[in-house]
Parts: C-alpha cells; structure tokens; sequence
C-alpha cells in the first residue's frame, strides 16, 4: 500500500466532504429557507467535486472515497483485503478533517456534533441500501461498458439520486461518519450513524448477488 | 431472448421511475408550492437517471426502457418483432415496481391511483408527439452520426423537454402507465393514460416517416 | 443543395425555437413572477436542444440554425454563397413553424406579434454584438482545437450567455425573427428585430476580423 | 512570445469576467433577493464560459486566464519565467476589460469601484488558499490522468466551489483585481484585494509541496 495511494483516498474524502457540508452551510445560508433551492445547489456541488476528484484521482488510488465500494470492490477480487483497512482509515479520517475545514471556512465552530434528528426510520434505510446498491451499479456497470464514463456516472448518479431517495442518499460509511461531525444542512445525529451504515452494507451485499447476473466478468 | 437482458429492461426502467417519481416527491415535499423549482429539480434528477442507466446497460440490453423506442426500433428491422412482447412486458413491470419503491423509500403507501387531472387534451396530445418524435430523433441521429453521445443526448433531450412540451414529455408508454400507479407530483390519472399512448405511437409513426430521410442507413 | 440538408435545417431551427419558446411558455406558467427562475430553465432548456440538434445533425447540414453562422462559414470560404438564400430561408421559416408548434402545444393562438418592449437601447446592441462574436469564438475555435465538442460549446455557451449578456443572447437573426412571432416570456417586439439583427451582423464582421489571428486556418 | 497567445490570453480574461461579472449582474437584477438563486445562476454561467474559453484557447496559450496558474506552471518548469510579467499583465487588463465591457452590456456607468465590504476575514482567507490549491489540483490532476477533460474539470470545478468555499472561490488575482472595479453582485471592495492576493499565492505553495507526491511527473 503505498503512500501515494492513501494520500489520495484521504485528500479525496476530504474535498468530497468540503463539497458536501460545504455547499450544504452556504446553501442553507443564503436560502432564506428555501429548502428545494438549497438541496439543489447542495447536489450541483456535490456531483461537481465527485466528477473532478474522481477524474483526478482515479488512476492515483481507484478513487474509493467509500468504504463500501472498498468493500465491494475486495468482494469481486479486484482489491486486496489486507489493504482495506488502511483504505477505510484514511477514508474516514479524511472525511472528518473535510468536515472540519469547512467549518474553518464557514467561520463555525469546528468541533461541532450533528443534532439533525430526522435522518432515520424506515423509509430512509430503505433508501440507503437502494442508493448504494445504484451507486455500486453504475460503477461496476460504467467499468463494463465504458470505463472513462465513470465520473460522469457516478457524479450524476449521486446529483440525481439527492432528489430520488428520502435519504439524499449518503451511500458512503465515511461519508455517513463524517456528517455525523457537523451541525449544519448536511449533519446526520450521530445515534443514527449506526442504521445507515448497516443498510449501507446490505447495499453492498445485494449488489454482489444481482450486479454478476447484469455485468459478468469479463473472460 | 436472454434473461440478462429482459434483467436489464426490468431493473432500467424500475432505476428510471425511481428517478422520476422520487424526485417528484422530493421536489414538491421541499418546494413549498414553487412548481417550477420542483419541476427543474425534477428533471435535473431526470436527466441524471437517464444517462447513468443508459451508459451502463445499453450494451446490455440496448436500454430501451420505453416501448415506443422498442416499437422504433422492430419498425428500422433493428430489433426481432417476437422479442418485442417480453421487452414491453419486463418494461411495464418495471416501470410499476420502481413507483412501488419511491412510495416505500418516502414512506408513502405503497398502492396509488393517480388523482392529477390536468394531462390531457388537445395541446397535450399533441406535446407526445412531437415529445416523442423528437427522442426517436436523437436516439436514431445518434446513432448515425456519434453513438457514444446517445446516453448524453437522451438525458439532455428530455431535461428540456419537461420544460418545452405542455406534457413534460412522458415520451414513453411504459413510464406513462407506471405513473399512473403514484398520486403524487409525476402522476397521471389512470383515465387519461390511454391517449397519451395513442400519440406516443403516433409519434413513433411520424419518426418512422421521416427519419430516414435525414438519418439514412448507413451502407 | 440536397432536400436532406434544407430538411434538417429547418427542422432544427423548429426545434430550436421549440426549446427557447415553449421553455419559456412552461417558465412562466410555472414560476410564479420569478423572473430568475423562470430564465435559469429557459437557459437550461434552450442548452439542452442545441447539444442534441448539433450532435444530431452537424454531420447532415452543419447544424447552422443561424443565418449569422451561415454567413460567417461563407465569409470563410467554408461554405458556397450560392446556398446561402436556401439555408437562411429555411432557418427563417422552420423558426417560425417552430413557434408555432410551441403555441399549439401550450394551448395558446398560434398566430401572435410580441408586445415585449424591453429588448432594445444601446446596452442590449452592444450585448447582441458581443453575443454573436463569442458564439462564433466557440465554434470557430472549437472546429480547430477540438471538433467533437463544438455541441456542447455552443450549449454551454449559450447556456451561460443567457445570463451575462443584457440580451439574453439571442445573436441569431433567425431565431430573433421567430421570436417575433411570440408574445410570451421570449418574444421581442416586432419593431426592434431590425436593430438586433444589425448587431448580430456586426458580431460577425468583428469576429471576422479577430478569429483568424487567433485561429489560424490550418496549412 | 507570440502576439497571437497575449491576444487568447487577454480576450480569454476578458469574457471570463465577462461571464463572472454580467452573470452577476443579471442574477441581482432578476432575482429579487433571493441570494442562493443568483449565485446558482453565476456559478452555472462561470461554469459554462469556463468550459468553452479553455476548450478553445487550451491549445493556443494554456489557458491561463490567471496570474495564480501561470505562476504554478512556472514552479513546475512548463513556463518560461520571463513570460510571466507579459501573462500576468493581458490577464488583468483584459480582466478589467472584461468587467467594464459588462458594465456597458447593463447600462451600468462604466468606472466603478465596489463597495461590497463582507469578502475579507479570516474564514474567507483560508477559502481562499483551499479553493487556489483545490483549482491547481483539477488542473495538475487532469493534465496527468486525462488532459482532454481539464476544460470540464475547472468549468465543475469552480461551478461547484462557488458554493463550497465561502470567499465562493476567487482563486485569480486577475479576477480579483478586476472585481474590484465592479460595485455589482461579483464586486470585493478594493482594500480586501491584497489578501485575497496573498491567500491565492499561499494556495499556490501548498500546492507546489504536495501536488507532486500525488501526481508525480511522468518520466
């Protein structure tokens, strides 16, 4: 595991999360509590960092950024167990460091805890494990049939899929974590880490068993 | 017929009223009664959709998700007449259980009737097909002129349609019933489905007259 | 001249018009007095047909759509001045059937004169100059540094300058000719085509004589 | 070096401020207050003049438009140091070129100065070191992995920062020299240029420490 690599997957989550809570603290301030108008610059922002860092820094690192396609991509075979760990380390390490750096840059205190409370029930697991099971989809898909679509895909999968789960879908442990840190339009309370992360992997898992039957490796 | 592919049909088309249908429920639940954020998010998270599923399973499957473009195509002799049945059939299905998912991913019941009077009419009618003639227009001069743009060009194609047809542009018989399935901000009283697939098919009659005359098969 | 080439013409240019016209209807109905709303889906809209059409039909006509267009490839040498009247004369007439269509489609009286008076004075001249300067800075530039994107350049293009010409960036006189024809959020007031279409002829002769020091024609 | 690279690089600024600075205007003029929509409307319009200057003018200067990427590109010996004055001189004249050619499209008086007094601070600093390092990153990163998409990565980039950053991501001296000089919605008051000069510089060093450890030179 080189250095390169999990400078990459650490500086990568990072800027993911500047994109995310970031967009989401100027969104929300600028909004007048127009929330349709907030989440939809929040997704814009969100689907323009992830084309950009994934485009960069997929030849770097595979441009994970999430433990769960870490996960899913040692499930195919194509990344090594052993390295995963380090992989997720990094991931959400660099993901609260995100947070905290736009925090910074928000003038907001930077040590802060979600009180967001609406991030649960039901309708919302069910969310995560569709939103991580599509974001598998059009990686794995997109890696089939056109491999340098990837960020596209996957920015505009995540754009889109703001509007079309209750989740927003987060669809990204580190991500998921990461959120947990900040008080602000994008926070999750961190009592409700736990199920999204759960569902999380269960969308791992249901791509595992249906994406070969779609995309079959390649001979 | 392969079952990856009939997979494929089914679980596009489920992927793509998800798109649709969820968004619409985001959109209107956040909006506040602003209809035209709600219907730009609303084809914002449309577009996104489209691109993502017809990137990844169009060399699976030829990504129709829509029985006019699946009609389009048997008409050009670019698809078998006895496999049309089971695409339109898994489409259909599809299109129905991805409205069954939104409802449960935004915790709404999950059997509906659509109660939205106002698609119908004259002017309506007539915006499918003319919606529909024009995605047949860029599906088949893609395909001519640059057929790695096809997913861009649909995606583009119908998030300016919601907003120059009277329709929104359904475009697409199978998105048309499944939305009669959801009382909610993309449904379509179940009454007035009929008509609209009527012009659709017209639309698909008018492309079939004069696209050949700008796109001519290549010898 | 080949009918296949005046067919696509003429048709792009309705659907063109279809895009800036009937977006433009569906805005407005939509929006609430929100004129800013209301211009961001216009804009977006009216990006998302001129990609399709230029991808669709760059290679059947050229995709000009634009009398303005098809002036400046024949001040080039890049096009016969003898089809010129052909083209022109079908941009002209497939803009207005194009509004037309738009009309019958929002259910209003297809024939119609805008009353919009707004769209003159000096600051609107000089941005329709600039406007049709940087359109063709776009595709000129584009044909030489990169062919393949001259569709989305002149999107986004167009896309953006909706927004930072006072305009509105019409820098087409067919388009504006057309739009004569509309009283709806596009329309411009009949009496004031001429000096719009002045302007955009001047953008042309000022791009004539700029573009070639930074394009060079290729040896 | 040649007249023909100081003339992309001059006219290039200029529209670059052309879209920043008359977006600006347009979206303030509409919007009626509602903050978070105006600045959706200039990050999508700065996107999108991004987009096409670099695509066309890429290979006839760099594309620079910004003394901050001519100096790294001289840190990392791909421009010639004695360049740099004349680089650096076109881009903030044709920047404020650019800005006063807006003011004209808008009726606006030609000569101003902002007054625009909150883009100052700690907070904003930082922004602005994150966003020039985060602008270097796209580029470096791009040019690496995928040279033909840096036009995309910047226009998505930025569109993006606009909302993640809360200075929304000057990351240009020449830009923030020219916004001086425009008491509109893109303006900064004059006596906060310095800083912002000297955070886009400090951006410029963190990137020239750590770029090349994630993106080494190719042998």
């Amino acid at each position: 595991m080189s250095a390169q690599k999990l400078l990459a997957e650490g500086l990568g989550t990072a800027f993911l999360l500047i994109g995310v809570v970031g967009s989401g603290i100027m969104a929300q301030n600028l909004a007048d509590g127009n929330i349709a108008l907030a989440l939809l610059a929040n997704a814009i922002a969100t689907g323009c960092i992830l084309y950009s860092l994934i485009t960069t820094l997929g030849p770097v690192s595979g441009a994970h950024f999430n433990p769960a396609v870490t996960l899913a991509f040692a499930l195919r075979g194509d990344f090594a167990w052993k390295d995963a760990p380090a992989y997720v380390g990094v991931q959400v390490a660099g993901g609260i460091l995100g947070v905290w750096a736009s925090h910074i840059m928000f003038d907001l205190p930077v040590l802060q805890a979600s009180a967001t409370m609406h991030r649960t029930g039901g309708a919302q697991w069910f969310s995560e494990v569709i939103a991580t099971f599509g974001l598998l989809f059009v990686i794995f898909g997109g890696l089939k049939s056109r491999a340098e679509a990837v960020p596209t895909l996957v920015a505009l999968y995540i754009t889109g899929a703001y509007w079309y789960t209750s989740s927003t879908s987060f669809a990204n442990p580190a991500v998921t974590i990461a959120r947990g840190f900040s008080d602000t339009f994008a926070g999750i309370y961190p009592g409700h880490i736990f199920m999204f992360i759960v569902m999380q992997i269960i969308g791992v898992g249901v791509a595992h068993l249906i994406l070969p039957r779609l995309f079959p490796p390649k001979d």
